[in-house]
C-alpha cells in the first residue's frame, strides 16, 4: 500500500475537537464506512476503505471502497451501475469511522444480492436462546 | 473468549439467503454495529461487538457492544444513563456488519464528547488537496 496522504491521529483532543482530518485507520489499514441513501435515510451498506478508497472518495465525489474479498480497490457500482455520488461525508468521533450520505444511480440499489439494502433480514430480539434465531425477512425501509 | 454460541458461517448461499444467524467476526473477533435513532434515523455511533456482546443484545434487547480501547464487554449508558434499548436489529447479507435501530435513555444522545450522534463533522468533498481537508462543525440530524 503506498503512503497515506492523510495526517496521522493526534494523540491528543484535537482528535475529537480539531478541524484536521486524521483518519484513524485499523491494524487492517481500514476504517468503516456506512452508507446511507440521501433520499430517505435508509442504511444501505457498511463497507470499508483503506487511505486510497477515501482520498479517492473525496477527491471525486463518488464512493469508492477497499474490497477484503478481493483485495482492491473498488468503485462502487462500476459493474452494475449502483454507483454512488457522495451528497455528504462525515467522520466520527475518532475518525475511525465514516458516514456518506448517496444518491444512487441505475436502479437505486446496493446490495449484489438484488436488495437495495444490505440490512434485509431481522434478528428477532429477546426471543429465546441465541443458537436457534431465524432471520425474517422484511421489506427494506 | 469464550466459545461462540452463534452457528459458524456458511460456505454456500445460505450465509446471504438464509434464515439462520451465523455471525462472520472477522480475524479480531469482531462484527460491526451501527447504532440509528428509531425516532429519526439519526446515524448515532459505528462501534464493534463481539460473540458475547452480540448474543448479550439479543437476549436482553439493550445495546452491549466490545470496547476495543478497554478490551471490555461494554454495556452502552452504563455510565452516562444513555442506555440504548433496541427495537429492530437487522444483520447484513454476508453477516459481518448488524443495523441497531435504538430508544436512548437519559438525555438521548450517544457520544462521550457530549454530541448526540459522533458524526458531527463534515469532510468537504471535492474540495482540492486531500491534506489540506478540514472539518465543519454541523448541526446533527
Amino acid at each position: 500500500m503506498s503512503a497515506s496522504p492523510f495526517a496521522a491521529p493526534a494523540g491528543d483532543a484535537s482528535q475529537e475537537e480539531g478541524t484536521v482530518l486524521r483518519p484513524r485507520f485499523g491494524p487492517d489499514g481500514l476504517v468503516t464506512a456506512v452508507a446511507v441513501d440521501d433520499a430517505d435515510g435508509t442504511v444501505l451498506m457498511v463497507a470499508h476503505m483503506n487511505a486510497a478508497s477515501l482520498a479517492r472518495t473525496i477527491e471525486t465525489g463518488e464512493a469508492w471502497y477497499w474490497s477484503r474479498s478481493r483485495g482492491a480497490l473498488w468503485r462502487k457500482g462500476e459493474t452494475s451501475g449502483q454507483l454512488q455520488e457522495v451528497v455528504e461525508m462525515r467522520v466520527d468521533c475518532d475518525q475511525d469511522a465514516v458516514l456518506l450520505r448517496v444518491r444512487v444511480s441505475g436502479d437505486g440499489g446496493c446490495c449484489h444480492t438484488g436488495r437495495r439494502s444490505c440490512f434485509y433480514r431481522v434478528v428477532p430480539i429477546k426471543q429465546g436462546a441465541v443458537p436457534a434465531l431465524s432471520l425474517a425477512s422484511a421489506t427494506s425501509r
